[in-house]
């Protein structure tokens, strides 16, 4: 394959995450690495909040930014998304006014010169992928677009898993050995219920169990969204726990459904109404303590650990710093090889020792998919994962983060 | 002052922190160095879940169980209360019952032998070690009782700080540097309301906004118990920011009252029905999110921090530790030395440099008193602090803990 001499945008795409990040760092050392493109990369811009800002030509060079080595590893360790984010998904060509947008992106591209495209994303941005791809196959101005996965929900397809979920897990992880131990000191009977995000899957869920397989200490259910919820065996379970230790610590994924479909805030019917008449659902971790105060009686606690789920970067795991970063890299690489209309893939490497390379595969084939959890990670009760599954996480999470800390504050990067 | 002979005891007691083991810590190393009490105490017992466990003789030999240096490091970096803790506040001697109480602890400190009590807790803890010392004055049994502070509010009068409050202050300051970054990505209006642990005082909401003397990120506005809450003023401050930039994020304490005395989760009026008919106030944050979304109508969303603020160890402030050991350690010379019915303290040195040496003080001058936020601290509109209280608060969160992490997940210690 010939050289395809030309500039290059990167985007990032969707909800934040510890390493996102990270993989952009991967695409600059990429690109800042001449050898791994063959000099085929002139200039390498940044989109600001994506494809909305590179439709408004929103664009800022990576390379001037990023001169420095100790910028781009401060940008590792930086959470959230620096160039932005955003939540546009591409219209189908034959929308109303799709023509017109995929237009309008040729022009900017040819514009800036612009032949490759990388966009860092979930499963929203990797049909944005593939629609670019598509649009661009019909024409002469070539150009290589690559996917490159990032969320913390771990719900894409082909990958062994996605950037962004190991920081997200290791959070959850080490978070829950603190609560249980935080829980664990009074010796009246209690139930603390944390509701984990991931509407659709339950990965995020699964890594509060972890450090079952290391210390032991773990909450005593794990209900996650691919397993039904029944309210009958949910209230047995909490009895049978308190039977046994007076401090009862359950995980709960947002995202549990009851056999009607219904999710869990939805069916039980916990609502809030404010002063102008207002109703609106609870959480799924507050819909099940207000449940169990009412039914068992004993004091009753939910916590929803929200938003520092994807963005703690001060406990990320480096594992999944050094592969978003890899992932990154190897995406210029390819591109400049001649990969086009490709996801980028984390693949598992066999054997006991955990190994990981970097592959690829169709986009159009990930995209609009959901990746859920194995059933042979979960317990044939349905309330627990298995410990399979901590072993299968436990890799992931390996290695603490260390951002530098200015006066005790961690000194993160803004573009 | 002649040696006094015998066993000590120590407990722990009131809501966990993440530096009340390494308190604990000190008192085992201030024992363990015979020299810093002239081989005054035999035995070192530990109390398991505060003076309930005392009353059920629950006693352990810590002196045995840390024999290792290391185990002793370990339980420094260690979130919760090692020993349990407890509610329970001792009788009035003249209550019903109280008599009995004070009468049947002499008994078991005969038993025991034990001379020395330590007590390491907050305003409802110093209260027992006051009635204690109340009730042992006044009988031949010769007891030196000290009361060691801990509580994440920062709420006991007469120490510049109480220890336990720099981790959660740390843990607080850093994650609003994340929650804001992760806010700031994209470009539609949102408003983010982080709500704070501070039922009376505001102390801990103050540290939302270090940052901003570091690196000027903080919220947009920071809301204490300390002045009155104006619902007004609070969307006229919202509008404003929203004018500004697009991702405003908002600092509240869960303690906020309107003028009428009621909390801001009370006077607002929202309430949660469960299926049973049951109605629970909701939190101070998700009452100012459902307001904010009728008021203005954007997107809003509520953040509660909830406990990891109190048992976050992994991100726990050196500094809090290290004056954690040293208030521990110190309460053990001071008591072989005379010291009897006080609060150990920590005190700030004069001069622009952070010092810090550890006094006391009559623990009955301090027990069921509050200390709130200085005037000089807030700002004169009562919807920020000054930089002047970031700049005293940023000496306390310096330096970030390293407990020892296995395979990923925090190593702490199980007594």
């Amino acid at each position: 394959m010939s050289i395809l001499y030309g500039n290059a945008v990167v985007g990032q795409s969707g909800g934040p995450t510890a390493a996102i990040n990270a993989t952009l760092a991967g695409v600059i050392r990429g690109y800042l690495d001449k050898d791994s493109h063959g000099g085929a990369i002139g200039t390498l811009y940044g989109m600001r909040n994506g494809v909305e800002g590179l439709l408004r030509e929103d664009l800022v060079d990576l390379g001037a930014i990023f001169a420095k080595d100790e910028d781009i590893t401060r940008l590792e360790h930086t959470p959230a998304a620096a160039l932005g984010s955003c939540r546009k998904k591409l219209p189908k060509m034959d929308e109303e006014g799709g023509e017109e947008v995929y237009a309008r992106l040729l022009e900017i591209f040819k514009k800036y010169n612009i032949r490759y495209f990388f966009y860092i994303g979930g499963n929203d941005s990797m049909d944005t992928v593939a629609k670019l791809s598509e649009y661009t196959k019909g024409h002469e101005y070539e150009m290589r677009i690559i996917g490159v996965p990032k969320t913390i929900d771990n719900d894409l397809v082909g990958t062994d898993h996605t950037p962004g979920f190991p920081s997200a897990a290791k959070y959850i992880a080490v978070t829950m050995q603190e609560i249980i131990r935080d829980c664990a000191v009074y010796t009246t009977k209690a139930v603390t219920i944390v509701e984990i995000m991931g509407r659709d899957s339950g990965w995020l869920t699964t890594a509060s169990a972890i450090g079952r397989v290391v210390n032991g200490v773990a909450p005593d259910y794990v209900y996650l969204p691919e397993r039904t919820f029944s309210m009958e065996q949910f209230f047995a379970d909490v009895r049978a726990a308190l039977e046994k230790h007076p401090n009862v610590v359950i995980a709960v994924s947002e995202g549990v459904r009851f056999a009607d479909g219904r999710y869990v805030c939805e069916g039980i019917g916990v609502e809030s109404t404010d002063a102008f008449g207002h109703k609106q659902l609870s959480g799924t971790g507050k819909a099940l303590e207000l449940a169990v105060k009412a039914e068992i009686g004993c004091k009753v606690r939910s916590i929803e650990l929200n938003l520092p789920q994807r963005c703690a970067a001060h406990i990320a795991s480096v594992q999944d710093l050094t592969e978003s970063v890899s992932v990154g890299r190897a995406a210029v690489k390819a591109a400049a090889e001649g990969l086009s209309r490709e996801m980028m893939l984390i693949l598992r490497g066999e054997g006991e020792e955990y190994s990981f390379t970097i592959g690829h595969s169709d986009v159009s084939e990930i995209a609009n998919k959901i990746k859920v959890v194995d059933d042979k990670f979960i317990n044939e009760a349905g309330n627990d994962v298995t410990d399979d599954c901590c072993r299968y996480l436990l890799p992931l999470i390996a290695g603490e983060a260390s951002p530098k800390f200015i006066q005790g504050i961690p000194d993160y990067v803004v573009i």
